[in-house]
């Protein structure tokens, strides 16, 4: 775990990590979210639903998204992060089980007054296509 | 699940549910995103850190984020949902294992263009204390 305080981090710093998204962890969303919606498991109704468009269900955006919380709690800034906000999370492209995920994200800006950075996050699939990005904002408590 | 269609939804529609965030929930999120950081399992990280305002760990702010995801996918609209994009998530208070939260979603907006609706969301705690606000738009697929 990174453990960067606020005079640690420069503008242009940038961390990255890689993720599996499996379908037990699917599995595990589901049950922890009390989110059952077919289109997460149910191959036949995300391409009845999508017109064609998708031939297997997708992953859940929110796991996905649950990955800021391991960009900020263990790189950026690591162990002194407190996640203040997230604006714009946006989903560019489907997510599937057994994809492997790289998570990177950018220092874009500080604010000195509350010791907080913005940090632009990037998640590509290993076909380098854009699944998610987000700007996220947080506290540097250290 | 709701099965609300585009045309089922008017502005002003209203969802709501509860969730008990556990113990059991922390340590499974960690596991799920790997993120390790003391401030969600150290209480006396926790209250050291914060400069003593927190005297327990606070859940993670993307687990109670993960609540979008049931909101959408089980409520509104339910089984035709597709999270388009997330405008806004903030954290206004802490949440600690153990809390009731109530999640509740309405529609604000909609866009006939591309079959999308504009949901303004709030979390509050069992005091009524508001721990998440977000605002989140949704392709609905019938």
């Amino acid at each position: 775990m990174k453990e960067y305080t606020y005079s640690d981090i420069k503008i242009g710093l940038v961390e990255s990590f890689k993720h599996v998204v499996s379908r037990e962890d699917e599995d595990i969303f589901r049950t922890l979210t009390g989110d059952v919606n077919p289109m997460h498991y149910d191959d036949d109704f995300a391409s009845d639903v999508s017109g064609g468009k998708l031939n297997k269900h997708v992953c859940f955006g929110m796991l996905t998204a649950s990955l800021l919380s391991t960009l900020a709690g263990v790189y950026i800034p690591g162990k002194y992060s407190l996640i203040h906000s997230i604006d714009t999370i946006s989903f560019h492209n489907p997510v599937y089980a057994g994809d492997e995920l790289t998570i990177t994200g950018e220092v874009i800006d500080k604010s000195d007054a509350i010791s907080l950075i913005v940090v632009s996050v990037r998640i590509v699939n290993s076909n380098n296509k854009t699944v998610m990005k987000a700007r996220m904002k947080n506290i540097v408590q250290r």
